[in-house]
């Protein structure tokens, strides 16, 4: 099937992919008395007196936003507003398809860190939740933890932390097949954007120690020269040995490749001087950085890549629906590390070990209950820690 | 029926009023790759291409944003972001009940003019037109004006013109029954605050040259000290004689009171007081300036109010649906006095001149067909206009 044909055609046939409508009555004068004044002024009033009954009587406990500057589109890159609203609809269909949740897209004609700050903090009133999407780094960093220190309400970078519980998820599941534990796991990581530093940081909530990151000029390591703000926390996260060198020299002997960079970065050489039982998860789109057949030709026993026309793919729809149903079910004010490694683990748990395989470590995205057990993982992450 | 505690019971019921739905399917991995990735890129890019392409493969077309900041909601007054939401949210279900238009609201958490014009400015991208709703004067004036300046899209401050178009349109029905000519006709109105303005351009723009305007101190002149900016422009366009004195004196020989204030401000012997066939649109909320059965007394032939339990009742509804769908199916880039003027008198054209009587000058908001006349009506002026 021709996606990209299909889809200019489903969407112009739809003109868009959102509509809002009413949950209440409105047929007569009685409705419209109820829903609008005078009636209307009484969940006014009481709110006003205790606004937090604006969880009790307005949309606002079910109601995210997915808020891009279209900075960072897909791999399309800086689109602007209007170029990215497709995406953002999209995303807004998936969290009412798997989470049942009412999501509106918000498209900023500003890429100003300040201005997008301002903007999103003084529109929060009615969302329960905030999804930044395809914002490119490393203003994404700043935004979402100014954002988050701002509001009472979860503030998530999907690009960043979306990626890291599903690769961990699969992480999980392939450390069962191999037989390996996370204090042993030696993982090199190609790409240091936007999902760098979260990925980083959810392998070491599962106990990972041993991580060695590549950019384009090779091994980040502490001594590297002019490192930007965020890879310099990477560089501190991470390579302890202060190894350098090319991405060549830091695959060698390692059990998990991670690639959140570019096509053909890894080649079958490559996976032949890693570990015995290579992981490979190649999640540049639309093309990985190494094609599955290559990958195992080098070797490798689990692979993992973004598309769905392989196994095993790695798709974030898998964890921010249930993460956000999860986080507005117990009013979370935010998305904790400790939810992240719930939810990673309740994806990974969907597949029961009798049916674990080496082309089948992630459930599909149309799998039933994951929405639903991220949700409950996620909550009761939140409330076993603050509740 | 006790409409207050039906609306918090019904509020509590459903959890606000609105929700978003997608109106595409999303059952399996194709139609995942339809709608989303990675077939959504293509309407990304043809956007891109050309960003006027935004209105066929989004729903940008059939948006708009119900914008408040909370400061002046119903007569409730100034009780910020959250408490304004049941308005809004109340105002979207009206949108959609009446025009099938998606409207979403957003409830801004400062009060502050340049941010409020930045943010609305910023989050355009996805609208297609912005309603703004329950701001209190003067900064009204200057938001609207502003932002109508930067955006290509309509901003209408419905409770400006949304009841100066439903005024003016039970005036032309007024004028109809007692015979009386806008030329003619002597207006006096007590209230200057949103409304204001926009009513007297309004009747103006209908040819009525004979206004005078009172606020609490009284008639509003030329010569009338400490006169805020909008106050101002009021004493210029009104008020030719330059008359002085109290609301008893305004209203002396006067053909129609409209009342934008507050209860009890019209007495029986001011309306035995003004010319033959008085015509009294009493609008205040939820008391009008003098109860029905009082302006009868006093001699009235034609009274309405803003309550939907006396007949005529003067209510927003009755505009702006119909004039959104007209501006956005022919994609006005503002809405202009003339399409105001056409959807005044396509309301009042919806009675056929058989059936217009003294207690039916005005059609109910349910009335079939009322938002389609309105939308023709100002679809037809904006072509007119400049197509």
């Amino acid at each position: 099937m021709d996606y990209y044909k299909e889809s200019l055609k489903l969407h112009e046939e739809h003109q868009g992919k959102l509509s809002v409508v009413s949950k209440v009555p409105l047929k007569n004068k009685d409705d419209l008395s109820i829903a609008y004044t005078p009636g209307v002024a009484e969940p006014c009033r009481e709110i006003n007196r205790d606004p937090d009954l604006v969880y009790k009587y307005t949309t606002k406990g079910n109601t995210v936003a997915v808020i891009s500057d279209g900075s960072a589109v897909l791999g399309l890159g800086n689109i602007g507003a209007k170029a990215a609203i497709p995406v953002m609809e999209g995303k807004a269909v998936l969290f009412k398809a798997f989470a049942d949740i009412d999501a509106i897209p918000i498209c900023l004609e500003t890429q100003d860190t300040e201005e997008i700050i301002q903007i999103v903090k003084n529109i929060a009133p009615t969302l329960g939740g905030i999804n930044l999407e395809d914002i490119s780094a490393p203003r994404c960093f700043e935004i979402e933890r100014r954002l988050q220190a701002l509001l009472d309400i979860p503030v998530f970078h999907d690009d960043q932390h979306g990626t890291a519980i599903v690769v961990s998820a699969a992480v999980i599941n392939a450390l069962k097949l191999t037989g390996k534990k996370f204090s042993e796991l030696k993982v090199v990581m190609n790409g240091a954007g936007a999902a760098g530093v979260a990925i980083v940081k959810m392998l070491q909530a599962l106990g990972t120690e041993d991580i060695v990151i590549c950019d384009t000029k090779g091994i980040i390591a502490k001594t590297s020269p002019k490192l930007t703000a965020s890879k310099k926390e990477l560089a501190e996260l991470t390579n302890h040995e202060n190894l350098t060198g090319t991405l060549a020299d830091a695959v060698k002997g390692r059990d998990l490749f991670i690639g959140v960079s570019a096509p053909k970065m890894l080649t079958v050489e490559m996976v032949r001087s890693m570990a015995n039982d290579p992981i490979i998860f190649a999640m540049a789109n639309p093309e990985p950085e190494i094609m599955p057949e290559l990958a195992r030709e080098g070797g490798a026993r689990i692979i993992g890549t973004g598309r769905s026309d392989f196994p095993n793919q790695i798709n974030n729809v898998l964890a921010f629906p249930g993460i956000f149903k999860g986080a507005l079910s117990v009013r979370a004010e935010r998305i904790t590390e400790e939810m992240k490694v719930a939810a990673a683990y309740a994806i990974a748990g969907i597949i029961p070990d009798s049916e674990l395989a080496e082309a089948y470590i992630i459930p599909s995205a149309f799998h039933p209950g994951v929405a639903d057990a991220v949700a409950k993982a996620a909550g009761e992450a939140w409330t076993n820690q603050f509740k």
